[in-house]
């Protein structure tokens, strides 16, 4: 039912935007509210977010199928209010009360924006403890953060940014990193520039981002002083799966345009659809989607449950990037040279695809991580 | 529950057996018979089989489960009394009073063996209305039959045999083509040849088998005369499944022995599991096994419900027999020159895997059927 | 040495320039006249053009493997004039004496850019029979041009366009289509719109245009009435493999930065190159290059001696894309996220590389084609 | 020219006596020596081998061509003579006058078939310093020689072995290893079992063999005594190479079996050729042909001038292993069930496959070597 709603919606509402959304900019944002706003009255608004927020509470079980769908475009969860829902949650349980009582309303009301900044420009994204970015404890109890972030999305428009940075020891210590929330009004903050993935911009966008002696207080911990890697920790395996969730509603997407595609082209040769190289497109694909589903929502009943889901996690975002990533690549080949061009979703859902192999830890990390795991339960 | 009791029925008394059982001969015969008297013992004899005919009864969606367990070997089914199911249910519902009072309790009973004879030497498997076979009325009300099969399983030590044979029309006509059972003592029955798959007998055996103007009574016939195909048809989906669950314990099996070896075997780069290239070896058949997996059962709980499930049973044939392969080969690669030679199930598992995507039909056919039949919902 | 001194002209010149010149606008054409009028004085410009018309005549064979070096970069061939070679060839061949007198010296100095206009929105493109657009006789002998082209490379800049149009007959009447060679200067030509590739513009660019009652004099003719397929059937594969060869270039270039990266990036497991798994990567990528290449070489050596090239070229078409296609891919994950974003090449190359599986006819043209005549010789 | 005669060799006198040759025993043997006696005859015999001990003596460069097509058959480098090739050459080269004067003569007129015995059970054969057979010398100056090898080819029927034993030091010291040639009349030899290869027996048969106190005397050693890897090192690349020239004879044939098996059968829906699933499964085997076949004789061309191959031996062996085991794979799905029977050589051939990607050096041990080489030209 809800799915239905949230599909509909999109058809309706997002999907013949998304050129504008995709735009970026001040036309794109008055866009985006109009949207949002349409969402609120729909009732459709920030559906898994906790009610004493705002949100309408959706458990995790329930919301699967409804991520799918809002998935389905890259601004379908901030058109629905969804998208700062990592956040939210993280910041419940461990930020202060000022981040609880003063910011979470708005950010889940919609007007205040939230990003996340881990990753640095020269230091591998999978090894935390590398980061180079410091905040040091002045005598006043305030902290100075000093460094530099890329690849956090959706930075430019944020109005709280979660940082990850070293308070103590060095590395590969890793119980001296530490997490702050900071107001991007902050002085000393900077967008330093936009990061195209593979050649353009997504939803919200990836960006730099320097903290030039940025003045935190006190309160601006999220959870314990060298708790960063718990903290984030925790919220690690629900963005990867709610993260796959949206590639299955994208993979389908390009499905099902290559299906339309298939059964309405015709050459020379007939319909596509008869073709048997285009019949094995889609078959593969389908596989693909048909296999790779099931893995996710395993891994969902899994975090749902509160149970130990790192192996399940691993495979469900290998599978899901890999299946985005291949049905993309065969709808555009049954496209031809449409599917190349500007009028499809197909080259923004070939993007997000191929990203999705790296984003999240890539590949040969959940590959080896899952594996040894496996093996040790044969030793 | 029983799951376990069946993969420790198998790890005692039929795995230590398969050298002995996969040779054939009598030596081979003798072992069985003992198993499955064993079986008898544990309560464990013909589980899915009618009641009414000394099964005991067990649903489809309940023994999926068990048909992995049990088909991890390829005497599994033999030797646990399973291996007629699909014949028995065919023959209890299209023979005829003698067919059902006098041979079926024999064949749940494991004294009569039943074989399933459709394919022929020069007509392509995907083609039934092709078959040459022919079955032509006698004045007398009996019929003679005339024609040869090949690659029907477990011939040789048959007493019974099912077989597809044109009795009106000519190719394509689909209504002219009937089913015949027939005692495999009847004069002008022949056991030909074996045909060893990739070079080596199986379970049961592959065989080639003649019919030289076989004498069949009236009541000989498995349903109505020119309604081979529907009856053929009833068992198909199921057949395949079933096959499907057999192939998953197989795989299962392989991925158990592969990272068996893994953690076990040391070379002068540390222990196998070490190796990234031995990791991605296990990730990937470990991912192969989840995904085909869940199809598989999606495809039984569709056949137990009643409902169309050819995409499904297409999806799942497809990726098990996939599975299959792909996770032999691994294992095989993990082991170095000991997989290649007779100290593993290995071998055997390879031929059944390579075998698997053509017997029961071959991809192709699987491809291009889901395909359309999943384009035409775009139509 | 002629390959060395295109390697180091390309590092020198083009690649800095390289994010200017995709850029495109009056900003990349100014750089590219600066790299253009460098080339010159190097000695460099217009290699394998015909002498007579102001270039350098290096035969085929020759050419190849500075074709490879100076394809590495997507504006390698403009920047050394030798992009219009096809285009050339053609008109020297088939044009009138107005063409070849009057334009083609202009285009060999790179006063004037050419673009070929083959393919037709809503047509697909391995079926030109199917062309739309018209050209009338008009009782002056002049033709009146009306149709819709897009994916003509290069159109915004051109100054002469050679367009496919239906001068007789009707669908799938081989014999009623011709050529054209029209100033885009003429009254009813429009440039429509860019057409983005995955999202992104690329060397030249690919463009729609519109021919809208365009006046054509009767010398504009390229090769006799109705045999445009004859004269678009020399360039076909002498096309696709000069295509080949760049594809080379940028798959070696990848191939380059994945190993330059390999060797220098470090995480806590130790340098990337010593992790299997990048390792396997180098390996494949190494492979695929190592193979694609000899097969593009033979073909070129059976274009160069006049011989039937069909099957080497379709080969060398689909093995050189995915060769592209692969190594890049593998090159982006060895970069990780940094290959995601706008600091190195990989964008591009990925784009180009998936592009290569369409343009020139899409894997599954050339994988049906060749087949078919392979087999008939078993026929 | 003498590529020509040898196929014609195969084609009448070995690939119709293959059912034969592969049953081994007795009759086996005969029908081999009637064979040879018949390539004598024609000129064919020991082509490659050397001619002062009998051979002909042609070079490298030129025998490339004809192994590949001797290779077709497994039968075929035996009954042409040129199986001891690398034998011969070792032991010319490392044996003492004994060997070289008594034996060698007899080796290549064929009266005396020799055998190489490195890998062992229960060590990694990439471990060649792990070996624990040894050789421990007498005060006689003789050596006494115990251990067990395994994968030795044509153990059963040979007249001399090299073997592999330790003679000082332990592992990993790789400077105590040494080779001897011992008689297998020497009492202590024994042929402990065959080991079938993926279920059959092949050419010459894979054996486990035991040395129980087995004494050799002094001038048995081949080369220095701790000098075994020098010498082994010596044929390692050109054996791996000649192994990958037959598996392209091996896997042409797989082609040609294919594609006269695509012309000449006719299903429901025409001949199979018309079919684009099969004509994709002749496109990309040919793709595998055609990319691997001149790697293959780029790695010959270097051995033959002496130099470095290392990288091109590593990437031929897989991308020739794999192309056999791929190709093969594409023949049987194409044939269906007939592919699997007794009634072609594919299943042989797939066997050969399989195991190529294992014997001469798993694929992961290529992978690893050749990447690691090519990096440290980055670094």
């Amino acid at each position: 039912m809800l799915r239905e709603r949230v599909v509909g919606f999109l058809r309706e509402h997002v999907l013949p935007r998304e050129d504008v959304l995709d735009a970026g900019g001040p036309k794109a944002d008055a866009v985006l509210r109009g949207v949002q706003e349409q969402a609120r009255r729909e009732g459709l608004w920030a559906v898994p977010l906790p009610v004493e927020l705002g949100g309408q509470g959706l458990d995790l079980a329930r919301y699967a199928a409804y991520a799918e769908a809002e998935g389905a475009s890259d601004h379908g969860p901030a058109a629905l209010g969804s998208a700062p829902l990592l956040d939210v949650l993280m910041l419940r349980r461990h930020g202060t009360p000022r981040v609880r009582e003063e910011w979470l309303p708005r950010v889940v009301a919609g007007d205040l924006r939230t990003c996340y900044a881990m990753t640095e420009p020269g230091v591998p994204g999978t090894d935390p403890v590398a980061t180079t970015t410091r905040a040091d404890l002045r005598p006043d109890g305030s902290w100075r953060l000093t460094g530099r972030k890329w690849f956090t999305s959706g930075a430019a428009g944020a109005g709280l940014v979660t940082v990850l940075a070293r308070t103590d020891g060095a590395s590969p210590d890793r119980d001296g990193l530490s997490l702050f929330v900071v107001p991007t009004t902050a002085p000393g903050f900077r967008v330093v520039r936009e990061l195209p993935v593979l050649g353009a911009s997504g939803a919200g966008g990836q960006w730099e981002i320097a903290f030039e002696d940025v003045r935190v207080p006190g309160d601006g911990l999220v959870g314990e002083r060298g708790a960063a890697l718990t903290v984030a920790g925790e919220r690690l395996q629900l963005g990867r799966t709610l993260r796959c969730l949206r590639w299955l509603g994208q993979a389908q997407r390009a499905f099902d345009l290559m299906a339309a595609r298939a059964v309405t082209r015709t050459g020379s040769r007939g319909p596509l659809a008869s073709h048997q190289l285009v019949q094995a497109h889609v078959f593969e694909s389908l596989l693909a989607l048909r296999t790779a589903r099931p893995l996710v929502h395993e891994a969902v009943a899994l975090l749902a449950a509160g149970a130990d889901a790192h192996v399940e996690v691993g495979l469900a975002k290998v599978a899901a990037a890999r299946t985005l990533q291949q049905v993309v690549d065969a709808a555009i080949q049954v496209h031809g040279a449409a599917g190349l061009g500007p009028d499809t979703a197909l080259p923004a859902l070939l993007r997000t695809g191929r990203a999705a192999r790296i984003l999240d830890g890539p590949d040969e990390l959940h590959i080896t991580s899952v594996a040894r795991r496996v093996l040790r339960g044969y030793a």
